[in-house]
């Protein structure tokens, strides 16, 4: 049993803390939202009175905020409060440089850090089916991953400092990318005259084959699991696809790396959300480009 | 076995023609080429004066030809000398305008007609191992596949005329963006410090899984078959995508399909063959977006 | 007095013909919709049965068409009636290729032709003042220079045949572009809290100016004649801008010329004219990328 | 006669702060390069040990930086020793946040500000006609205008602080989206073979006008005093233009406003950067567009 720190206990970051109780560790939490530490407190989770306070006693340290910035901050808040040779993962998805940024704060007390984004949702996160990327040092990854196997079914070590935020962006970039590509051709066929089920078979098993396509189709009826059999419910919103996009921007602006591709994506989920959109699933975009048309 | 005409011998259309050969077919062809018409001799194809000639007794007519306007021009020319009844099956990749109206010629003369075209290059015209995406009605598919599978070995009716030009530009539009999306995703790792090992691993099994990633790999290593590791020797030629995403948006044009990414990703292709990389594989074009860094 | 066959009496070619009445030549006309000729009669102009009877005794022909297969196919049926040494004049906007076509026909029956689109719409067609882009030889537009300039205000010789539709299509090129340049700034700058005016004011006298912004100001106040201060009402229809857009597209995928905005622009019209606006003014496209935010 | 302190004195601040000398102001000035000091000595100049030395006795302080975080930093080391009351002018070119947060700063120091960036490059620093895009308060304006209006000729209040920025990159956003605009036309026109000069007179005259063409022309020929002629010298390079870009994108992506041109503009001046341009003219894209095909 590991003495846990969890900071963040929002959507994901209550039943990941949940998943490390069921594990038999020993959770001490803290959130902003009272209602969120009260919903964590019927887990078994225990409530710290302040983010100092849950720190205080802590092994590992886990955070999982909205962005950089409340990374930052709170990490700033906690350190001075936590031993050193405490192990801290950040689980948000962020901003590469700022969670470079943490890695220092972190190392300025003495303390080694993962950068720990996830994949798979609010259900992942339930299941303990999340994927974890991570980045940090060979020894980080070591002491962190056995507790991330509570949380997650897939922890991929990417590389040092950060390079958990690169994979992530890197992967939802494609991801973006690929499926308004998916979309464009399920809009071009339907003009054509070509049925979808027809494209699907077609591209499943060819060439144009993605993830997009055959686990998220984001046509009705090829992929049954897929959102949009169920009214483009998320699934993966479109307001956090354009989260991600921009975040992928951002670092792709900072390094001068050209994404022609990924830059145009952002814009159109952009649109998407502008027009009152960002509660749909991501692959709900094929509503955009089809404009007032038929299906 | 069938008496079969086939017009347009090129590092296609020959290899294709000396299969049916091979299958136990009586094949006439014709080429506006010598050297084409000599190398089809020696594979046992039967060579005709003209194209005329070659479809006069044919009970199937298959013509493999470089743009639908020649298409439209050879159909003009042999349609009066074929026997009513005769199958016409386009091989070629076309616009799906063209196609539509070479079904139409062939009507105006009592015949059927197919458009087929194929994916899968040169390896699998002489390999046999194509895959046909086809459009014609059930009787006229039915007629036809079974010629067609002694030339490749997945045969997929798409539905009524022009389907097969369809979901192949279809098809490979979501290529064409799918790979530009992974190269972005590459180059913005280079970039990050983040390897292309970690990205592949990470996005191999993960949301932005497609076959540009997991099967074509557009930098030197994860996939040790793709052509990344040969110096970008063709598979599939920079210069031949160009050419299925300008039949792409000349269709979206056509019928008024917004398809911004395809659009963006034409662009670069064309880019990618004004600079003159049109010989070089498709998945060159992350030497376009990375620019004069080093890998 | 020139003698002068008019085919196409629609909202640009009726008051057109009219035009030249005023100036005192005899026309001769003929249109598919009998409307369209009743209303050029009470103008002064003389209907023919037929387009062949029109242009019987002309020593001028002007086509005012809606697409270069129209033209083709009009040019087609009436030069064979035409008289060797007729000048024929297309004043349609249509596809590059087509008009070269076009001269190539005129040029078989023994006739001089000119490519000769206009801007200015149906209130210069009825003032008189459009501006001609002409292509041609020099004889061809010393001839045609005086009829034209009783239609327009300004004539302007482009080079050889087809280049008056390649001078339309960049510069409306560059329209489209720019037009969507400047609505994006004004989103951009209502976000920031930069007014309307402000903006006007910097760049109306900087290296952003442009006619978009200057004379055509796509939201309302700083220019009270542009459509943005009536509701968008057209002006230059957003159906228009796209139809020229695409008339540019296809001529830089036929000469293999990259225009990376110049397509995404074409895709933008595209989603602006799929959601219902095509009937719009073409700035109103600052209300598809504005989104439901307030202006 | 004014006290003024001058920090930052480099290709744009060091003739500035000359101007304002020559202008009868007295300025103390710092600079982190002893060369750039050096010069600016020999205009008359007063140089400080440090930047809080230079600002001790100043009524206006002038800072001209490479980035917003060197503002934020600077401001924060010197507004501690500047006497309340003193108004602080920020001319460098950066994002607009940082802008914002600069004028926060001033005002926990008890002083006004105002972000002034100016365009009209080197040569506008020397020959005091630059422009400046000012954000502050009215009374702010008030207090430093009669100084900026001796380093420039137009002196543009857009509103409060920040706005001066945003208006800066609004305007040059319109610029680098007009400019590929002009440049597609003209690739374009050269592969449809219309002349530069042809193209130039209809637009230069029509809807198409913009100053990237009839001021700054990409092409050699029609205006020549444009960098074209002068083998794209800049004038304004390149690495200027996607700084600014970037800037937009920045602004953009942080309020939400969708700016597809200006992202896509961004990533073509991106990939002009990527392969060796940066020190070229921005309108040197033009070279970019047109490959290795002649002029």
């Amino acid at each position: 049993m590991t003495s846990i720190a969890f900071i963040g206990l929002g959507h994901m970051g209550g039943p990941m803390a949940g998943n490390l109780v069921k594990a038999g560790h020993g959770i001490t939490a803290f959130d902003l939202a009272q209602a969120s530490m009260d919903a964590a407190a019927e887990t078994g989770v225990g409530i710290a009175a302040s983010a100092r306070q849950a720190v205080a006693d802590a092994e590992i340290v886990v955070t999982m905020l909205p962005a950089g910035k409340h990374v930052l901050s709170v990490w700033a808040d906690i350190l001075p409060a936590v031993k050193p040779g405490t192990l801290m993962i950040d689980s948000s998805t962020i901003d590469v440089e700022s969670a470079r940024k943490a890695h220092g704060l972190a190392a300025e007390h003495g303390c080694e850090a993962l950068d720990a984004p996830v994949s798979g949702g609010t259900g992942g996160a339930r299941g303990a089916t999340l994927t974890f990327m991570v980045g940090g040092s060979e020894d980080a990854f070591a002491r962190g991953e056995p507790v991330l196997a509570r949380m997650g079914r897939r922890i991929v070590h990417c590389g040092g400092p950060g390079n958990g935020q690169a994979a992530k962006i890197c992967n939802n970039m494609i991801l973006g990318i690929s499926m308004i590509g998916v979309c464009e051709a399920f809009v071009l066929a339907e003009k054509l005259g070509l049925s979808h089920q027809a494209l699907f078979d077609v591209a499943a098993t060819s060439s144009g084959q993605c993830w997009s396509l055959t686990t998220y189709c984001p046509v009705p009826g090829p992929v049954p699991t897929s959102p949009a059999n169920h009214d483009y419910r998320p699934g993966f919103a479109s307001a956090l696809m354009l989260k991600d996009l921009k975040l992928a921007q951002e670092a792709a602006q900072a390094v001068g790396a050209a994404t022609p591709l990924g830059a145009a994506a952002a814009q159109l989920f952009g649109l998407h959300n502008a027009w009152g959109e960002g509660g749909s699933d991501f692959s709900a975009i094929v509503q955009l480009l089809r404009g007032r048309g038929s299906a």
